[in-house]
């Protein structure tokens, strides 16, 4: 059902540094994959952005206090229970969970990054998650990133990966990525899960402004229903296993190659969880030019992509424009002259100095209407920044799956 | 299918000095009444409030503009077509309307204030509107507000009016409001379309603040989907037909009751317009206390209010409070203490201390979710402040209108 996802993963290459494993744990659905370990080699720096929603999930505080101690060595993903909501005993359970790992994996509890996704508010399977990572350590391998993809799921339909190769100076370096997400998808630093990880070696620091950088540009620029998740999480790792000399600066000439990489591959994994939205039958572009600043820009941006109106229609297929023009109406954009905005639908203007443009039929407007893929692009005549925001449309199967999600 | 409300009007008593009259023009649909005038007598003070959002429509301007020179005598209002995104064109267009009124009303054209509703973007069918008016002149009664309140109806499946009678002092006055809008609902400063008159002698820069007040209180306080209309419009028009000395301070021990009479219709008008929100099965009222100022305490109403998650879990009756305690986070409060929040669905604590309440049990979130109307109650446990905001549950109905609106 995702819009442009087949659902068949490209080829993904090992990561040297890096080992997976997935299980099913039974946490919420008996015979689905639904627990994930990551290893990764001694001295792997870690790069990490979480959510900035006040009520942050047991995990994310967890992941956060290891973080600050020590260089994780394992990443622990759950799907099926958020473990938000959940209080002092949340992180008891998450805690737990960590210290089995320590313990199998023979490091500090403070070594284990927690990741939980799935429903808010009921106490984590503590027992079921400890059974299971025993067989898990066991299963650990290399090669083993689609099964991940796969273990980290919940309402996704189809599985999230990525996988380049960048020459950086003499050597070729690994970076591998996987994502899940479907709903309540509104990042505000990171998006619900989303692991990367390259082979190769970088500061920690350099590591960090790389990930902020490309998550900026790519996870917080999607929405599918402007919710804002307990739980997001978006972690790079750099194992260092390449035989290279470390990055540790931005003017390191073969420093770009690499954070184009990073923003490539946050930019893919962000595009599928939108194509993979729930209820999903168009991915739409909002492309905002002209504004005075990159703030104002994202505010007509996220306006016309959150409109339910602009969103059921373009499940409906229906050129219906001044849904459009209403949204950037009230993103409340202080003086703003309506007389010099214009609206594009893919190649088709709509609207222009403010009204329908002279030469737009409802004819070519259907036409773009068909497609599964379509840009608005919006200029406001008033500046040069701009911004871009990948969202969805809003159907039947949205209010569906979300009116079911706990039957 | 309006939730509480049963469509039957009440006993509309006549306000002195208002006459009006509806019509069905084929603006849109034929053989419904779409077209409304309302004349009122020389002398009648007008207040007014209209819609900020940028893009406002040419009635609106126009509107604006009229209230700028002269005091109004007539109101022409159509359905089916909302006049808006249609630049200069849209201007003449309602200006050639008001030209038809005023002349057989023998007034000057700015004494006529046009308002329409409906379609975005297309052109108003001036001719249809003019050929209407003259028959419209001759069917003017002072009996005629449920006309009136069918005659203003677009996606709205039910009339809504109230009818006061107000004591102030030795004499009893009439307060009649009607009121349309079922989606696009999101006022800023007045909702979709509103008009309330009273017989009552009001000085007109008192009716103002008396409006706004009430406005501010009732239209500012619901939201169906989130979109600002670019029509909003409401209007309160005060006679002076009762024989009374004016009222020209809200120092006039008889101000208390005409602003109280004034709030409960403009409250009245604005619940009946969310319960009959599109595709709604559930009113829900969400309360935030306890807040450090009235802003943030909106700002948590409305993400919660807002929050796609939020309503399709109330369209399934289904008690998933995680995601009411994921907006609240998401809502933008800076420091807030998640430890000193709780929530509460009607009587029923679910969360206390930022985590699920030991008393909550899933049976007792289920009873009060098999209810058609709902109160949330969150407290931020910060401040003495507080807001409410009215909405609605988000059902596969809304798609199926707001997909099928213009075929």
């Amino acid at each position: 059902m995702a819009v442009g996802l087949s659902g068949d993963l490209p080829a993904l290459h090992p990561v040297r540094g890096v080992r997976l494993g997935a299980t099913a744990a039974g946490i919420r659905n008996k015979d689905r994959r639904d627990l994930v370990l990551i290893e990764v080699a001694p001295g792997t720096a870690c790069a990490a952005v979480f959510t900035r929603n006040a009520f942050c999930a047991a995990p994310v505080v967890l992941a956060r206090r290891h973080l600050d101690r020590a260089a994780p060595r394992y990443l622990l993903i759950n799907a099926g229970n958020a473990n938000a909501g959940t209080g002092a005993a949340g992180l008891q359970a998450a805690e737990a969970c960590c210290e089995t790992v320590a313990s199998l994996g023979r490091c500090g509890s403070d070594e284990v990054l927690p990741f939980s996704t799935g429903v808010i508010g009921e106490p984590l399977p503590v027992e079921r998650i400890q059974s299971a990572v025993g067989p898990l350590f066991g299963a650990l391998r290399a090669d083993a990133w689609a099964d991940a993809a796969h273990g980290i799921m919940t309402t996704d339909t189809v599985a999230k990966a990525i996988s380049l190769q960048v020459r950086l100076g003499d050597e070729t370096v690994n970076l591998n990525g996987i994502a899940k997400g479907a709903g309540m998808i509104h990042p505000d630093m990171a998006t619900m899960l989303a692991f990367l990880a390259t082979d190769a070696r970088v500061d920690p620091g350099l590591l960090q402004r790389c990930l902020a950088h490309a998550v900026d540009e790519s996870f917080n620029c999607i929405t599918i229903d402007g919710d804002t998740s307990t739980n997001d999480a978006c972690v790079l790792l750099a194992t260092g296993a390449a035989a290279m000399a470390p990055l540790v600066s931005e003017d390191d000439p073969r420093y770009p190659a690499l954070s184009d990489a990073v923003r490539e591959a946050c930019t893919a994994l962000a595009q599928a969880v939108v194509r993979d939205g729930e209820g999903a039958t168009r991915f739409i572009t909002v492309e905002v030019g002209e504004g005075r600043d990159r703030a104002e820009c994202r505010a007509v941006a996220y306006a016309v992509a959150l409109s339910p109106l602009v969103k059921t229609a373009f499940f409906a297929g229906d050129p219906n424009w001044g849904r459009i023009l209403a949204a950037v109406g009230r993103a409340g954009l202080a003086g703003l002259d309506v007389g010099g905005v214009s609206i594009t639908l893919d190649d088709v203007c709509i609207v222009r100095g403010g009204e329908r443009a002279a030469d737009y039929t409802e004819a070519r407007g259907q036409a773009v209407m068909q497609r599964s893929e379509i840009t608005i692009r919006i200029l406001l005549g008033r500046g040069d920044a701009r911004a871009r925001v990948w969202t969805t449309d809003l159907s039947y199967d949205y209010v569906k799956i979300n009116a079911e999600y706990r039957t």
